[in-house]
């Protein structure tokens, strides 16, 4: 980011963050609480959702942060070499979505100044990645304005599965911004279909773009407990008490999620842009979606992740993950053979949503 | 057998031969090649299809003896520990069941004389071996008076998969035997029907229990080529000339099933016996079959040699063969799995019979 901004105060920079959580039990036994979504490669490229979202940005940021359980660290600095010990911090334990991002934020202002971050997390797939920077660019315009702006996916189907962003008037003088109006959390299939047929709603995927201070502003408004613990935390963390005020306050902040916190508050405040784009946004959140972007062979099999022959016969629309052994799949349309070392699933297309269930009950022996 | 025979040349005692062949790949990729289906625990008993068979024969026989392939003597051995080396005949090379049983009936007169033996394949499974038994006895004392017999299991259903035998009038002086008109190949559906409506014919199990001169005497006028070679192995069988006899003798035998060599000529002119048993035979012949003859879990699942847990959900019918690791089937109705080291087949029930073009498939790789 070369923009030259005409407030002083804000540095030229653009920080990208990463929070890589979750452990994503929708796509058990491939994704597990040890080695989670982000860590896998679900597009067959050799490449890792995580280091997808890293060279996705690539263009755009000045640096990368990513923000990660303690056990991920290490699988982390692997995928992504290029990282300094700085640029990866490490969560004691899981607290939501917005100490995740705040403490982000701060860490970054305190070593850089106030400047523009986005937050994106790390287990998504952007089909269309030139869309996409041309968002950010949009977004960040609007963030260095001095608002909260967020992209809202263009929505290719009625989805329940989805919160949705309700656009308002465009923001003056940004190109392709808009004011959002409202956050709605998942609708109804009855909700979904209006939203769709109206135009004037977007696919909420979580991505925030903002100045450091602006962020941090309204968090000070709306959550200054939080707010306190990680701006103590900021101060700590780069010298020799970061362990010590780790300790003593990771385990007080508030668990909300960014969306509770700032994103609903501040839009009814008129303090959120939305930003449409048509990426091809897909949230790979279980073997359905999988499948679907996912090529078949010449046999007509959708393989992950193997090398080992998979044969279907009488079964259209196979995929195999994992395994190095031969598959044959025979008489069955629509399933999924997940081959794990310690674990096999056989899924059929349509209870895609079961499998959370199913690893959750298997876990419990 | 302790049947006192009226014939002074007869000597009073019952072998029981157990060809042991096949490869059973409709079974496949639990039953292979190097490990066919008759090795296997099929009813999750702990006992072998050829355990069981030995076992089922112990009550009447004197002495069994397994004509098997080289490769297969080691594990026929190493299940059947009370065997000597001289009950199991080992064939260089498979030459149908003709010569395997020929050759046993020659080696076993040599050895005691000329008597009755039976032979019963290794492969099958009979849920009432009291009723079997019965009709074995009826069976030895038809042998007795010069007859061919065979066992004729009551049909339970028009199957198109097996031979069918037609029976004629009673045999005079031996209750439960008749004589056997015709034996006929596999039938088209119409035809099955018409013989199961018309209760004259059982299913062809291919048991013959015979005196060892009456079928050998059979096979000299109608395979003198056969009879020849196979009378001249058994000569040379417990002597030092076995290896140069065989290698010399084996490979020259003619390749034909007992059914086209004997059954069905010796029908014709009247010389063979049918005993009707309704002894619950099952030919395990494809995941279909054994399904149908397996108990579910408490979980609703019916699991094979494993011992880790099978869990499915939203699937009726589950059937897992093999294998160590959890296994959860969701969303698939009537799905066998079978979980090999080397090999994973993910079967839809009503697919069983296209497992063996499938595992021919994979094995051309």
């Amino acid at each position: 980011m070369t923009n030259e901004s005409s407030r002083p105060p804000v540095v030229p920079s653009f920080s990208a963050v990463i929070p890589a959580g979750g452990s994503g039990t929708r796509l058990w036994p491939l994704s597990r609480p040890e080695r989670p979504k982000f860590l896998h490669d679900l597009r067959g490229t050799g490449a890792s959702l995580l280091q997808d979202t890293v060279a996705r940005l690539a263009p755009v940021a000045d640096r990368t942060m990513i923000v990660t359980g303690v056990a991920h660290v290490e699988a982390v600095r692997e995928q992504i070499p290029a990282l300094s010990d700085a640029d990866v911090v490490a969560e004691p334990s899981p607290r939501d979505s917005m100490a995740a991002i705040a403490l982000a934020a701060a860490i970054l202002e305190s070593r850089h100044g106030v400047h523009v971050f986005g937050s994106f997390a790390a287990d998504q797939v952007i089909a269309r990645p030139g869309q996409f920077l041309r968002a950010i660019g949009v977004a960040i315009e609007a963030a260095e304005s001095g608002a909260v702006a967020t992209i809202g996916i263009e929505p290719l189907y009625a989805a329940t599965g989805f919160g949705w962003i309700l656009r308002g008037e465009p923001l003056l003088g940004i190109d392709g911004a808009f004011r959002a109006e409202a956050f709605v959390e998942k609708p109804d299939a009855e909700t979904a279909q209006a939203y769709l047929d109206g135009g004037l709603h977007y696919w909420n995927a979580g991505m925030f773009v903002a100045r450091t201070d602006v962020l941090l502003g309204h968090l000070a408004r709306l959550q200054p407990s939080l707010y306190d613990g990680v701006r103590a935390l900021a101060a700590a963390w780069d010298g020799s008490e970061r362990a010590s005020v780790l300790e003593e306050t990771w385990p007080t902040l508030t668990k909300i999620a960014i969306d509770h916190a700032i994103a609903e508050p501040v839009a009814a405040e008129g303090g959120i842009a939305v930003v449409p784009s048509d990426c091809d946004w897909i949230d790979v959140g279980d073997f359905g979606v999988l499948a679907s972007i996912l090529e078949p062979d010449a046999d007509g099999v959708i393989r992950l992740n193997r090398t080992a022959p998979a044969r279907a016969l009488e079964a259209s629309g196979a995929m195999v993950v994992g395994g190095d052994r031969p598959v044959i799949i025979i008489g069955v349309d629509d399933v999924t053979v997940v081959d794990m070392p310690d674990a096999l699933l056989v899924l059929g297309r349509a209870s895609a949503q079961r499998v959370k269930d199913a690893a959750a009950s298997l876990m419990d022996d």
